[in-house]
């Protein structure tokens, strides 16, 4: 089973209140606005100096991460302390893991403790929609499960497209460099395809979705183009995603000599220019700087990949204050 | 010296004011019952939709686990944590222990630094005993002590077995597998003497105290049956608690093969119609699913496995409660 | 490069404000006693029953140990939590320093995601003076880097010398052992001349620094004096500090046998009476006992380790209040 053939998260919800945030395939267009103009609000709290509100005061938030991660650990366990949240870390190593324990078995004892949310960062494509379907009492966010989802950093995304373009509908995304395997593309597509963007790929042709691929998952990718030619991908494009290159997940034979790859897909300046005027540069980070894009213009003006890492902080508080306040209840001291 | 054989700690503390737990040979009946009763309220705190009381504000707890450990050391955080106490985790690895300094030094560190309580997780039967002797001015809660104690899990077994069937007084508990390695039967067995129900050991003769263990710690056993033939053992039982098979903690030639372990003391459901009606099926967890308990009984109504889970962070809460607050004097922001 | 020729931190920073705490060369003995007086009266808060005070709500501090660590970590995180900031802990292992990402871009990110603070550990002399330079909006405290500097240890030793013998003016203070590569006692000594202490050096020649060091840094090293014979080093000694061996920074060939080291420089009682009456005994722990001071020396009313540590706590609490309160500006629920 491919990433692009995973089941989609929508059979495990009722539609009339969220519990999970498993991927962008079973949010509406309404739903995503929704989140974005939350996000916007907790992005006045994060830019305040004192950087704190009781709004989740008694919750327990687990963050499991299954694979190395400081960015997006960080991230969330800073929007739930920001919220007055109570945080407990587990990382994989010197965990129950260790001892044999299933990563169910470990889960359900967290989920009997009381503990109110997981948030789950997991090597494999499928565990945070498997922790979904066996846990009762417990609410799921995606951080990243192998190269299948990363709905978190989708919606960063589109907020920081929003904040800097307004309305997406009609607008160009191109993507460049490995979509093939990237969680992050996948959920993006998601999300620009319902906010009425369109969306094209580029990069190598071991990088990106071949017409096979396709084939098994139109209704993913209907709409969306596939041009290996940046130069001409990138004509009137609105918003340029530079990919990161993962060494770890490529297969042998699949990535190019690197001169090659920054040859064909670095965004040098001269790429940009071909754009349309204004266009947004993003990348979801960490950046290989003089691969990806030119060390000149990730550090230019037009570069927006430090406002992406901020606006990640109030994407995860919105949604970590969506999913708990919705459950809320009772409020006592 | 055999986990056994372990001087007892009532001799560290006065008997007027608790200062440790432990283990639970120093605790009258009065006593855990005492704690049992702040254990059901806590527990009606953690069932709340906001879980947070400033009773611990401004106490600071210290776990230090120097084994693996996810859900011991999850549920003292969460325990401290909606108690309002600051909550500072030190595991064994990236910690002084690892250049070079003694546990005592590091202990008295923590100590210097005006920490209230440290939570300790050991390898080494002892390690509790031998902090709290030499710490003047730190409270210490045994977390589980290589083969020896393990007293919270005792208390929570306790709670759990009261919470179903009221009075222990006369009650037949029936301890099934590793009774002879196994830190949570030998506290258990101190708990369940002081509230006046009978215990029977049943399980591989190698994996129960033999007769000659018996003679050299008469007090500790006096009043324990022994009774290898789980059909036998099973007879008219109050409560049946399975044990896990701790395979790491094995000598070789110890354990049976699996196959005539589950044939002979795997609790069945044909098994446990011979307990009393409605007998309560227990485990300190992880269970190992058709090796313990067989799977349909494991996730049927009569196991209480997940609510001990949950009594766990109760009595958790309880124990540092109890401890901290008697030590607390002034009150101030 | 040494770590004594190390660009100092002064350039960094504007005098009238101060944004980090990288060494002591750029603090006046005015800012010096400030410090220490309002360490003073966070020492009074860590002594109560109850250690919180509302002063940091909403600030968030980043621990990143690059290097292992527990004393520092806990006194740091416990520092900060008395003052209710939030603490988020960062390790070498697990992080995305793992993954290739470099050290800059992860602090980056972390003070895109609105950090307000890093306390740094590094193994390699110089990372919080790089972290300081490249970032605009993250305040950086020193908690040791390499054999350079480790500023917070350095202050606490000043203030338990003050609380202990008042004015430092005119008051010898010699130091023992390792102090070529040792950051505590070249951090000292920084503090110590501001506050107009005099200072020995003794200890093996190839652990002290010889005149070839001297003559390329003759600014720090003026007015401190090298005695390698300790019996008249400590001749009238106001304050006696032991370093630390530290065998793991020891080149192969420095270290005198342990036999030769004890004879000649191990403080013992014969050589304590030779320092005036009630001469303080302080070591930055963790002590090797009976290696760098006699046991019985160690455990006596003169050694003053213990304080050393709680102060420790008092100095950053110091520490994080003045640098993030100085930032402060509105105040708000």
């Amino acid at each position: 089973m491919t990433p692009f053939e995973l089941q989609s998260g929508n059979k495990i919800q009722t539609p009339q209140k969220r519990r999970h945030v498993l991927d962008l395939d079973d949010f509406s267009e309404k739903e995503i606005l929704n989140v974005l103009d939350s996000a916007d609000s907790m992005r006045n709290i994060l830019d305040r100096n004192i950087k704190k509100i009781p709004a989740l005061r008694g919750k327990i938030v687990l963050t499991v991460f299954l694979e190395p991660s400081t960015r997006t650990r960080v991230s969330f366990e800073q929007a739930g302390k920001i919220l007055s949240a109570d945080v407990i870390n587990i990382s994989g190593s010197g965990s129950s893991v260790e001892k044999g324990e299933s990563l169910l078995n470990t889960a359900k004892t967290l989920q009997s403790m009381q503990a109110d949310l997981i948030v789950i960062r997991s090597p494999e494509a499928g565990t945070p929609y498997f922790l979904a379907r066996n846990l009762q009492n417990m609410q799921i966010i995606n951080a990243g499960d192998g190269a299948h989802a990363h709905p978190s950093q989708a919606l960063l995304d589109l907020m920081t497209m929003r904040r800097n373009l307004g309305d997406l509908k009609g607008k160009k995304v191109v993507f460049v460099g490995d979509s093939l395997y990237s969680r992050v593309v996948r959920s993006d597509i998601l999300g620009l395809k319902a906010l009425g963007a369109s969306v094209v790929l580029s990069g190598p042709p071991t990088m990106t979705p071949y017409p096979k691929i396709f084939d098994s998952s139109r209704e993913l990718l209907s709409g969306v183009t596939l041009e290996p030619d940046l130069d001409i991908a990138i004509e009137s494009a609105d918003v340029i995603v530079a990919l990161r290159i993962q060494k770890e997940r490529q297969h042998s034979g699949v990535l190019p000599s690197m001169r090659e790859y920054t040859r064909r897909w670095m965004v040098t300046e001269k790429r940009y220019q071909m754009a349309n005027p204004g266009a947004l540069l993003m990348h979801p980070g960490p950046l290989n700087e003089g691969i990806e894009i030119a060390s000149s213009l990730a550090h230019s003006d037009e570069s927006l990949i430090e406002e992406q890492v901020t606006n990640g902080v109030a994407i995860r508080m919105a949604l970590l204050n969506i999913l708990l306040m919705s459950n809320a209840g009772e409020i006592e001291e």
